[in-house]
């Protein structure tokens, strides 16, 4: 087990009965909220009735529109419109891109540059951040308990992360009920988000990490017991609690106490949706099962025992590697996911572009060589099996 | 999975470099510092020395001498000693039982009435608390990820429990190399003891918390693969780590997380103790098995999940059970432990008076019947196997 620090202090409201938390704990905070959401979704299932009712009496400003795969564009923007209001408190509704889009609004709001600036290329640290809370539409990137976000900038093709421990959601009110109306693909990606989370903090070369191995399998195969039950019975509850939970601990700390973790897939994958504008779970699907591909030798005993432990696979190592990686791609494929990017009609126009990118910087664990990053971006074209 | 909060704001400071930051958190919150220890150990074994020279320039006073199973009588001295002192922050340097012990303190510091009739009795508020961090030096409790204590008070053999939030520790050193030198004897009964509250928060009758139960079932098996190793071979670092982390996740609301949960098998230990001054982990390895009869039928399915994935068991239900809880006694006998309260030369001269008691209040996730409060306590002098 490697050393670390552990810490997160966001309050967790989980449940059928947690939304009839949402005044009492906004009340601690403050009287100005600032309501972001996508792209209405909520005003179609109810959600934003609800929420304005149980505010009755806050002073509310609303910003909606951040989309899929949020933009610092969107996010300057609602950094002009909001300012003046200046909320005591951002509310953010939705799934991990109004989160995500959410924390950054929430570290510039307060500030004269754009946050761009701020947060991604000075390194400057905000003056003022505002407190962010959110509630949770869609169980993926669980943004809903952790410190970070993915924004991308549309002009450059750039698609990077930044965290701050000032912008932890002070509470997230999670309640699976807000998942019913997801729809299949979304749903689908969503699980496939988590899984790969935990693959990033899972399989590494770290000895002697029992406890965390351990809780990542249990991640692992409670998602992939949930996920087609929630595919085919989208108000199952207890499907959608138990996905809900599952995605949020993938990416809360815990897992990734004392061991090495990777992120290979997802910076690779965060290029191909900054270059080509597809959702983040649909190339994680397709780019997971090839990295896998690509790192089998030096990973051979984690992947060995993610077959034997998450898929009861038995045999030589080299077969239970081999059917590791085979299971991981059905079981994606199973979810109703396109498993090559021909399927996206995306083409190599832009490979040469991100290998660039890719050489100046060193991704996964054990950093990958030129050649590996080659193999899994040129084989995400062609189909596997 | 039912309804639940978590939110746990302790900072774990982890591994055998996180000695070094104790100056720099310390130094965030104040310049004095109340330092508590238990019978000295710490003097003994360098680790006083290396605190003392780390906090240099700091404003210290001490207190020592908190004993095992703390007693409020210690802690209304140390009220006495140290108040006047007025320190920022109190620095726990022990196991479970200073950390209790200096939870009741940091409570009860600026309030004049005895702490024990602010926190238990009267149920009134301290006016003020004393921020608290703790250096581990024993895993066991898991205090020094919660908010709860268990303080005795022993002329009227009573042990309750409080919490408070404002008794989460601020930050926890967690270096296992500070357990190398704790005797065998402690060590099991730490493993014990986060065994114990694992399964007090497991086998319980929720249904669909597919995750938490396997996070449960992780912590257990890593403390069976770790606790033999630790007792053979004391300094062996990843057996301590694995512990440690384990007994920390084993009582810090992760595992609670929309469960049932049990605690009659520690309430009953605690009039045990209580009465007959006993270790904690001893009085627990002996009453968790008898538990387990008292309960089969009532707890069926979990028992023999626990015995199928936990103890890899085959056959019938029934036998499943009946072997779960002869490999749980047999586990616990394993480290050395002495299996009834016969071997501790405990008489029934208390048992009425301790089953009095619990007639008043209500034990367990279902609550104990009469009979198998009975069944319990009088079977406890008996061998079982």
């Amino acid at each position: 087990m490697n050393d670390f620090t552990f810490q997160n202090p966001t309050k967790i409201i989980f449940g059928k009965t947690s939304m009839a938390h949402l005044r009492s704990e906004v009340e601690t905070i403050g009287k100005k909220v600032l309501l972001t959401y996508g792209g209405g979704s909520i005003k179609k299932n109810g959600l934003y009735t609800k929420i304005i009712k149980n505010l009755e009496g806050f002073e509310i400003k609303e910003f909606g529109g951040i989309e899929p795969n949020p933009r610092v564009e969107t996010i300057r923007k609602a950094v002009k419109d909001c300012r003046d209001f200046d909320p005591d408190l951002i509310v953010a509704v939705g799934g991990g891109s109004v989160v995500d889009g959410s924390k950054l609004l929430a570290a510039s709001l307060h500030d004269d540059g754009y946050p761009w600036d701020f947060l991604v290329e000075l390194e400057a640290e905000p003056r003022r951040y505002v407190p962010l809370a959110v509630i949770l539409t869609l169980s993926a990137t669980g943004s809903e308990m952790n410190s970070g976000a993915v924004i991308t900038k549309w002009e450059t093709n750039e698609k990077p992360f930044f965290t701050r421990d000032e912008t932890y959601p002070k509470f997230s009110i999670l309640d699976p009920q807000n998942t019913y109306s997801v729809p299949k693909d979304q749903t689908a990606y969503g699980v496939i988000d988590a899984y790969s989370h935990v693959l990033e903090q899972y399989i590494n070369t770290t000895k002697d990490a029992p406890l965390l191995d351990r809780f990542s399998e249990a991640i692992l195969l409670t998602l992939i017991e949930n996920g087609e039950i929630a595919l085919k019975d989208p108000t199952n509850y207890e499907a959608r609690a138990n996905i809900m939970i599952s995605a949020t601990m993938a990416l809360n700390g815990v897992i990734s106490m004392g061991v090495g973790e990777d992120w290979a897939t997802h910076v690779i994958e965060h290029e191909f949706s900054a270059f080509y504008d597809i959702p983040h779970g649909a190339g994680l699907a397709i780019i997971t099962p090839r990295w896998m591909q690509a790192v089998k030798t030096q990973k051979a005993d984690k992947l060995a025992q993610y077959g034997e432990r998450v898929w009861k696979l038995t045999g030589t190592k080299e077969r239970i590697v081999e059917g590791a990686i085979k299971k991981t791609h059905d079981f994606f494929k199973s979810l109703g996911i396109k498993m090559s990017f021909t399927e996206w009609q995306i083409d190599d126009r832009h490979f040469k572009k991100m290998l660039n990118r890719f050489a100046q910087t060193k991704l996964g664990e054990i950093p990958l060589s030129e050649l590996q990053l080659q193999e899994i971006i040129t084989s995400s074209v062609v189909s596997m099996y």
